[in-house]
């Protein structure tokens, strides 16, 4: 299978791919170009004949269902949301400077892409289906096969019933108006807007309406956020926060740490949050968080997509650091020290972001 | 009128009524005793005849209604929904004490408190008034009288119309199965769950349907979020955060500052976050955020209240000081340092809780 990546992309791993593009480059377009679009596995690309494909719904439904695909095409609504998926990973490098983290990506801060996803509305099928008294969630099977322990666990996740029925969570077949890419789960995926990519399911193969979230590993184990303290020998898996919706998270795209810049440096970056709160503020500080200049948002006007924003700094010769935080429309900010939110998974690290830079 | 609330209330001005509950006595009930429960007025209560009283709704609806207290209570349905109001000034005190505030209430850590609310659906109203396209807000207007630069503003604040239609939001008439005494707002108030106090407006006399959120000083001008270095004189007025649902926030309810306690000590607290966002962990450390302890929690299963904690902690002999902070399952958590969220209005100070002790 080709991989219509651009050559700059930064590949982590190959077999399961994992990748995201360099970061300068992801700050260029607001919609991310599908061959810098960050790319997140956890097993071989499955390989799906569109003919044969059937959709299964079943569980708590008044009616079970199997969908094909010219059916999902043409008898149902189609609709189209511009939604950021972020990955739960997403700065997991920051974390890793800290403290170590075997076994899991080393993400920079481009696991995240914004796109225009085309789909039917997953509330169109459930109410075909028709959800039973007592159901509470949504859960997704992938048609990938994800080895666990030499077991083949597959790829799920789940997302409250509620969230499953808002207008905004599709099950989509088109990205940025072309039919999906097999790497982003052609020929049918989920796309939960507002939550970590993990649950926009790739590949959909089955929804099964429940009162209990997925017990598929990657919902009910793996993408639970612990304590800086909780290491995998100590964990309660009973007791992590299974992550659903994004916190609030904002990432200098430009100057990169390291970078020789001039007294005179223009300061770049994306915010984001999640459950569809807006970022109402970016602050940018290059004293350490003594003072704090408002950022000016350049694009930030929709409601599931992030927010891009810039600044002009006037900094002395020497190094310095410079440092952005957000703010969302529910007045959460982020944490300063990625210390005391360091977990052994590496998840959601939304410290402050750093850039040290050589000012000439 | 006289003032139904313990003795022991901390009363921060008389004229408006403005007041709060000990710390430790906050925490004794999961439901605040009416007698706790904090008080913010901007204005003198006003002397309202439920005979006499009429609810206006009007704007971008298609029927413009008066409704009589009668006809609230009797041809609409009745919900009751268990809610925490916290003012969107709790926990003053610890952004004063970083610097100064004029003109604003100290407010401690107890501005907040929970009830059992009941009334009438919002959206049922709105159902019978009919929205017309293009509304996109409700704004509320009390009887009270709130005089700013020799006028009476009023009292006004807004919400979105999608949180207005939302089955959680409530006109209520009664306050844990009692009508509501008239310093809360007797006979009618909103109750918006999960958004700051500000927004459960009281003495509730007219509800417009709009396209823009309220031109009410209270919500176009007060209650707005700015960054640390703005003051009164460089505010842009139509650029602060105008506030809306809660942020995460945690705090210490015992042991209180400055406690004299035991090298094995019990330390609890209250927790909370908005817009249906649960507690998903509180931790504790007595060594400034370097090891962290989950606290557990008591209770903490109601969607729009508040969640309690406690945990046990062993001191060593001298003074140590106690740090809480909370995730609430978006993943958000607390900022460590009040400087960094200080701002001049004095909102929303949700940096980690500290109590000093001094260990015998």
């Amino acid at each position: 299978m080709s991989l219509s990546k651009s050559p700059d992309f930064i590949v982590h791993s190959a077999d399961p791919l994992n990748g995201e593009p360099p970061l300068e480059t992801l700050r260029e377009n607001f919609i991310t170009p599908r061959e810098l679009f960050y790319v997140r596995n956890h097993g071989p690309i499955p390989d799906i004949d569109p003919q044969a494909f059937r959709l299964v719904v079943n569980g708590m439904v008044e009616r079970e269902l199997e969908l094909s695909l010219d059916t999902l095409l043409n008898d149902f609504p189609k609709r189209t949301v511009m939604a950021t998926l972020q990955c739960a990973g997403n700065r997991r490098d920051g974390l890793i400077a800290h403290a170590p983290i075997p076994g899991e990506v080393a993400w920079e801060a481009g696991a995240i892409g914004n796109a225009f996803w085309s789909g039917v509305p997953l509330k169109e099928i459930l109410n075909v289906a028709g959800a039973r008294l007592g159901a509470q969630y949504a859960a997704f099977m992938g048609a990938d096969e994800v080895i666990r322990h030499d077991e083949n666990v597959g790829f799920g996740g789940s997302i409250p019933l509620e969230k499953a029925l808002s207008s905004e969570v599709l099950l989509a077949y088109e990205m940025d108006g072309k039919p999906l890419e097999p790497v982003h789960g052609f020929p049918l995926r989920v796309i939960a807007p507002g939550y970590i990519g993990a649950r926009s399911v790739k590949w959909l193969a089955q929804i099964t309406v429940q009162a209990f979230s997925s017990k598929n590993y990657f919902q009910a184990h793996a993408y639970q956020l612990f304590s800086p303290q909780t290491t995998a020998e100590t964990a309660d898996w009973n007791a992590g926060l299974q992550l659903g919706e994004l916190g609030v998270n904002c990432v200098i795209t430009s100057p990169r740490e390291g970078a020789q810049v001039l007294g005179e440096v223009q300061v770049e970056g994306y915010a984001i949050s999640g459950g569809g709160r807006k970022i109402a503020r970016v602050d940018v500080s290059s004293d350490n968080g003594a003072t704090w200049a408002t950022a000016n948002v350049t694009r930030g006007d929709q409601l599931w997509a992030w927010t891009f924003w810039q600044t002009r700094l006037h900094l002395e010769s020497g190094e310095t650091e410079i440092i952005a935080r957000a703010f969302d429309t529910a007045s959460n900010t982020q944490p300063e020290d990625v210390r005391h939110i360091w977990n052994f998974k590496g998840y959601m690290n939304n410290a402050w972001h750093r850039a040290r830079v050589k000012v000439a």
